[in-house]
């Protein structure tokens, strides 16, 4: 009848569904924590005695310093970590262990529990972002000078510089930093103590387990708090648009370490080689952190969807909030630092990279510039007579630079010599001042600005 | 050979995938007012004379009129809107208007023109929510001693007040509108001046640019500010997560509007009837904008996707940014409006509702923290007698208040008369008075905070 | 330098982000089989001898035995499941074992063995799909006269039987279990012998090794067959439209359970009390189904993006294939399992059923047709004239059936006497002839149908 | 009160957030064909005079006349494109029109149509497919024997033609249209018929609209017909794999189009230049295909969302169902005919291609089965010699064929003069001359079985 592997029956389905100790034993320093915190109050609010209080104190000590050691055990019909806890506890403390329960539900315990591991992984981005943004400085810092193409389309279109090109990244995961740091302000109220859904009777003190567990609050309403997901999900969208800035700069990496490009050598402690390819390096770290993004992605959506249409209160989908969070962590931590390890440990070859940006006539927009600035011509004329250069030179197989005056001449007679100021990728990004632009100065300013902004000492 | 719809080749089909202005037309009044700014700088820069710069400024005025009047045409081989305006300038103004183009690009004048949409997007979507908070608020208020039940996995659990359940959603959508102001707190920065990609060598005032349009300042890197679509992401998140509030409480409403449940009359303006059965009146608002937050869900992981490994700086997938922000724009909208009225405009039947309340032993929580406190009772052992006190309750087809204290002292000798104080749900919500528990006096408090965060009048 | 938990440096790093051992050992059963298979044409090809061909085959069921008794040791350095094998390989059979790499790659060989992987949860979906309809249709069997009403937009609309209802659901997975079947059909082609990606100078018999692992032919290209993972898309996509009708069926439970509508009460051992409401029975089965559907689009999600805009042949991004498909398959399966339970264990409250369908006017489409086949009257206008009676009957209070002779009229003269054979929810369910209607005549068919086509025996 | 764009108050919302006219207008041609079908089939029963189905026929017909001419008006108040059509009809025809409505709802209705649209569309992909997949062939014809480097990790691994590089697209394509052939068999029944719901008492013949419409039966069960939008997953998911299969030409397109890659001329008609930079020619229409994968799966992602969890039968959630169709489509046209382009008119540089093959030792595999072969080497042995060999050469800044045969003696004295043979990139793809591998040899026949089961004439 319950064929195939659910020879047991409903109630071994049921087990196996229902449980979520398998992965929510991920939680257990926070709801020992949570634990403590909350017998902690009962006893202040006279709800426990002092004594049981201290008991079950030592108790949850004691289960800690045993998951340290052993690790948590994965006990089906104890359902998830909070029975798992108690039980263990029981057995510890005997019938006082009851009390201990008294004025919560585990609908804010999860709740609590869980908003603890995720404010932490919050941090953990932060820290990720930190090293990696300083990483990127510090190789802007020392290629603040060193020409490179500029892509649009992935066709060469203006050189840059590479510290600029790195310095991009750096705003990215700067506005990253910030998400997540709002993420962890919204996140900062505790729910503990608005028990199944609709708060309680006891006359608890919750501002004091909010404190103990580190929130600047307790929550305003306890149906929200107990239904509330969001603190999840804003983790998995700042996660999700970081990885996304990840998986651009691992693409990058990959097409500068194809032989075509040729831009940069990887890090061999980064790269892997081939079981059959005996001449490969591979920028396996690279393309696992553009592979990761699609899974960070799918959990984002993941949790997006099963929350989407749930009715108040608490319901049993919401079990379904923690393994999209735990993977899109792990997932996310890795990501962070072997990008780190990429940025820092990579070895540019700027020579290459500068021939790249002396080809495809990348100082095409400076001649038409040029051209608005000393012949005073309207820009869209300006772009017409350069077209009409670049033609010539493909014709002439030249680069820009490489025709004479009287080629210019042949296209427009108000082309003067001063051209040629400004037609080598050098003269291209000195010239590129505007705030914001690639000119080695700006680059620079740039560089020391955002070395302030990190704390970076001199 | 192009068979098919194509019949005229490549360049028919090329004009159709590329030809953004069908969609990108809505951008025209940024669009205009982005070049207005940017030549009235190029002048006070020097860079255009003033003479060039009035007519281009008076013909961009004259191009507005136009389109207020006649809406924005679509030839696609004029690509998109920034083409389509200096196009119908340069008719105007004749080839001064080619000057307009200096020193930027169309790539950093769509960051700018869409940075500016998604900013009133954002606007629009903080109005919107506090609309509709204040009906939420208005309606808790009135409702803060209204029993009904509170569900968790569906389930009668404990009886709370609908002023405590509004509330819950209040919450959200307090949260909901914090993450439209950190988002557009975010966007604060004008990509314009940035040019293609690397900045230019024209002496630009991007600080006057940026405050023209409303922004705080520039952007710091021009390979950034051309590649990012971050406002667009973090647009999308946040009506995500928006989205999933409101289809909790449309789920909510269509479950309280339906005949077994009957907690809830719909209004008329906003429920349709049946094409075929007369006797139907539908919660078609709440179905659809239950039914639209999978778009706009779909919306946010559609520009994740799309902005997933792209390489610096633009690439032509970033056409494909506005489309799904503008359809999401355009629900959200719709559901905020539309939720606002559900709730505003919909009359609960209180009657319904306290008397499911007062089925399902919604109280039997009470009775177990009575024992808790009257008789000392670890609350797992309590939770125990409770059960059985339930089972005995079943048995005899009544509610927990209609056992008699013979009953209660078979099941245990230690519950006395005074337990009958506990089991109305009159008496279980008067007694939840824990900081953010259902009691009526808790939620008149958060109803008073409510209105004073929102600056309602008294 | 290298901060937080990677204190080891970038190595270190790269051996975790590297290391897919810790999830594709689950294919370790599908790589020894590839590798016997492999060996074995290779000596009938000459190209290993018979000797270490032997030696190979029983050191593999030597590592087979190990890994059934032990489980697979989790090595990092390993990297993967197929280098774990090799290497254990290796210490059994001695350097022989290197000649069982030859004519292939970790390429093919992991497409290979994800592949068979694959297979098998599409026919485990085939199996689990065959014993939920065959309790759907059970029921459906026992139900095909019950009452009950039939919703649009969650309104009692017009009765339907439950026979009727619940073999909807039987169509439903009667698409899915097609859907599996076709995925099946279009994975049958076996990679081996595609080597890296280009083939192979060695003289391989493909069409042996395809045939020894269950495969219809090998795939065709060999860039392909190294880069395709269409087959676990096609698993991810199938196995996504079945946890929606999942999902659907697992909401109507968790509806049919709640207190309002009490259509249903669910199997004990499907069930889960509270840990602070001892009166609960919740639905948690129903709603892990519910929540797991969320994860399981999001693991194809996942999926799609990861392969979007990959170049051939194979990328390491490729390597986060596997977790989504492990994750949605184990998912899927325990969901397939609990509904069956839900559907074949649960008892069903026809009486409420059937008074649910008496309220709300269900029958009011009956008069409407009724009007027009007895009077003759366009349908619009008998839809205008039911409109009135529904009305009426509102203001007195009663059903329709419960509406006098003179009551019907006082709205339309036409209405005859006749009427109220029509008016009854059991009357109503028996007209409802037409093909594929819910006239209990019509269910008893289905029901013979269905037992046909799935090979129930009488 | 209703500020903001919706003065009206919630009437106004509604009629716009109800409203889905501006979109299902799409369906006029289907719905006036359904129309047709029914009203001939109620004529042919008896259930309407002969005299009224042909009155409403010429109607009908006189509608679609208009809606060619005109188009379709916006009236909201009139909800659909059903109502639009209804409510023009009765204007024609006078109240008789009512009778069109008899036996049928908007709920099978729209269903109806929706399928029959969604039929085309997914004929139009396998059309756009087979386009697409004949000029694959036809240039691999051409390029059988083009050397190319072929790529892992973007790494150049091995030697691969032309020919079957883009015969590995065939595959996928071929697959493809397997995948929308199966979902239109899938799709191929007709729900018309099933009323509301629950069917009818009217005496239908189904079968005779089934045929009439062009579908081979009848849907079964009425409940599971209004409420199945699996023909709309089916379309989404075939389209989304399609989307990324060519997504993935498109990147590789993109690749080969850059200057460092230079491997690929794109054609004038789809490229783009720059507004600013006129040396530029953009691959946009390859970008815009990778940029639509996105908006492809992010519209599938949609509508599994939209459709999760709804309880049967009809929704108003489903009204969300054809945007996300619709939009896809219209992508997925675009995107096959633009790469039916991209593939029949580029012109690849076979002299840029076979010198990068020469490249990054792409033969040392070849190397690897030579001393496998000849000097009866296990493979991973035979792999570490050749890792020698590439060290070698790289110090020594040649390929491996630029070893002396002293070179290779130095690293292993087993290696003879014949290794020459086989470390050229010609030899090496004519070695690979297993079934699926890159021998010009094999590709020809590939080519020959594919033109054949794509009917192309010789």
């Amino acid at each position: 009848m319950w064929g195939g592997r659910f020879a047991e029956g409903p109630s071994a389905i049921m087990r196996e569904i229902n449980a979520s100790i398998p992965f929510d034993k991920a939680l257990w320093r926070e709801d020992i924590a949570g634990s403590r915190a909350h017998v902690a109050m009962l006893a202040k609010q006279g709800i426990v005695s002092e004594a049981d209080a201290k008991a079950i104190d030592e108790g949850l000590q004691q289960v800690a310093a045993e998951y340290e050691r052993d690790g948590v055990p994965e006990d089906w019909d104890l359902e998830d970590i909070h029975m798992t806890v108690e039980s263990r506890l029981t057995k510890i403390v005997g019938p006082a262990a009851g009390r201990l329960h008294t004025a919560r539900s585990r609908n804010d315990q999860v709740a609590t529990d869980f908003r603890m591991w995720v404010r932490s992984a919050m941090s953990r981005a932060e820290d990720g972002l930190a090293a990696l943004m300083r990483a990127l400085v510090t190789r802007a810092d020392e290629h603040a000078d060193s020409v490179m193409p500029g892509f649009t389309h992935l066709q060469t279109a203006q050189p840059v510089t590479l510290g600029h090109h790195l310095l991009a990244y750096f705003e990215m995961f700067e506005r990253d930093r910030a998400r997540f740091a709002d993420a962890r302000a919204r996140l900062d109220e505790c729910p503990l103590g608005s028990a199944a859904l609709a708060g309680t009777g006891f006359d608890l003190d919750r501002e004091m387990t909010a404190e103990a567990l580190g929130f600047s609050r307790p929550t305003r309403n306890s149906l929200d708090a107990v239904s509330d997901r969001d603190f999840a999900l804003d983790y998995l969208q700042a996660a999700s648009t970081c990885a996304i800035h990840l998986s651009r700069l691992a693409e990058e990496m990959i097409l500068w370490a194809s032989q075509p490009f040729g831009f940069i050598k990887l890090p061999d402690a980064l790269s892997t080689g081939s079981s059959i390819m005996p001449q490969k390096k591979n920028p396996d770290a690279a393309e696992l952190v553009r592979g990761h993004a699609g899974r960070i992605i799918g959990a984002m959506t993941a949790l997006s969807i099963s929350m989407k249409g749930l009715p108040l209160a608490y319901s049993k989908d919401m079990q379904d909030d923690k393994p999209p969070v735990f993977e899109a962590a792990g997932l996310l931590d890795l990501c962070l630092a072997a990008m780190e390890g990429m940025v820092g440990k990579s070895t540019f070859d700027t020579g290459r990279m500068r021939k790249a940006a002396e080809a495809g006539h990348a100082t095409a927009t400076d001649l038409a510039d040029w051209l608005v600035r000393q012949a005073d011509i309207p820009f869209r004329e300006a772009h017409h007579i350069t077209g009409a250069a670049v033609k010539l030179a493909d014709q002439k197989g030249v680069a820009l630079d490489g025709l004479t005056i009287e080629d210019f001449h042949s296209i427009d007679e108000r082309i003067g010599e001063g051209v040629f100021d400004v037609l080598s990728v050098d003269a291209s990004v000195a010239a590129r001042t505007s705030y914001g632009g690639t000119a080695p100065a700006r680059v620079r300013e740039q560089v020391a600005a955002a070395r302030q902004r990190l704390g970076m000492e001199d």
